[in-house]
């Protein structure tokens, strides 16, 4: 896939992982750039603006990085270390999923596990919103997001879902030990089916009369809620 | 200014603030638009699907309503009842404006100030990635922060920054009484002119290797310690 700009671009050449070939703007110049290509042994194409415009349609800066379709990990990559996760009900935004990994990177969070279908994948604009942080962390592709919570409860999981009615107050939660937050869709929030397998569900309190959080901004919150209650 | 998208103009017509008129697709058809649109006595244009492509080149799901301009408020609206205040030092990203707008109306923020130049602006995506919060939330428009802040502190309001460097965990402050919170630009943080005029600087701890939080995912964050501290 095609990743563009020049910031994630560095974070791509640091990490030195699955680059396929660099391609840059004829005059390309940048000072960090430079250096970890002069260090590194990429594939490196210039093309003419026109030419780079043609292969990405957005602001890339003079700048592309063909790297390798994301691998996603699988359950069995869990290990007894891994205490907590984060799973997202089928998030639809590629700009949502970027930040919650970006976040969760941050936080120290293990894994994240998102269902096959219906769901935004780990594409070149999730990866840029990561802003680098994907090469850090693991994204677990399942099937289904029911069995995948069934295993992690045998594993000793406690799984806190997210929703605004029937739900408590997300700070009265105890988040020690192992702990998988689900976070829900951007509209529909978590479905019902998901709700059932949650040992508790969380609300974020609202005051005001709107009274919606961007998924985001929602995960952060809670993200950091579990770190503040464990470290 | 045009914004699109059924669920941001259901928001607008229920608010029936400053519409100008709505601008339907031939045939467009939701139960609940219908039910607002005959309730209200808007101006309604019908336009072939070709003619609403050209007037937004976005998904705009057959509605675009056109509203007037958002009129920011001043630093004379803030009043003595007025307790928590945002205050935005130079972002870029419309999306990161937008989703600060709606978590601080979720919080219960009283006012947002921004500065006039280099600062992203009310826009029409603004308002759309605001989910209507917009309509609910004072955004207060200055030509320079550094001295909203001393009018700020001469009103009693401590300034909360934020910056990774020589700062002090979030969880370590009082955030009871008059509180202004700053959140830097997206890539360079709070400037050093606007840290020196902040009574604390806040960091959020991260354990990760790229360790970095969007802006919006980190103002919710700080924008709920805040909360957390004061409800």
């Amino acid at each position: 896939m095609l990743v563009y700009g020049r910031k994630i671009a560095i974070e791509l050449l640091k990490s030195q992982q699955n680059i396929k070939k660099v391609i840059l703007q004829e005059n390309f110049s940048d000072k960090e750039i430079n250096s970890l290509l002069e260090k590194s042994k990429f594939k490196i194409e210039i093309k003419s603006k026109r030419e780079m415009d043609y292969l990405c349609s957005a602001n890339h800066q003079g700048i592309i990085v063909d790297i390798a379709d994301y691998k996603y990990k699988h359950m069995t990559d869990i290990t007894n270390q891994d205490s907590f996760i984060v799973i997202l009900d089928h998030l639809e935004d590629p700009h949502n999923l970027g930040a919650i990994i970006r976040t969760s990177e941050a936080a120290g969070v293990d894994a994240i596990i998102i269902p096959k279908d219906r769901q935004v994948q780990v594409n070149s604009t999730v990866m840029k919103t990561s802003a680098g942080a994907l090469t850090n962390m693991e994204v677990i592709s399942v099937s289904n997001i029911v069995n995948a919570m069934d295993k992690l409860k045998k594993m000793g999981f406690w799984i806190v879902g997210t929703a605004l009615e029937e739900s408590i107050d997300y700070r009265d939660i105890d988040y020690q030990g192992k702990i998988a937050l689900v976070i829900g869709n951007e509209g529909k929030g978590i479905s019902n089916i998901v709700r059932k397998s949650c040992d508790f569900v969380a609300k974020i309190p609202m005051y005001g009369e709107i009274n919606s959080l961007n998924a985001s901004v929602a995960s952060g919150i809670m993200i950091y809620e579990v770190v503040r209650n464990r470290k």
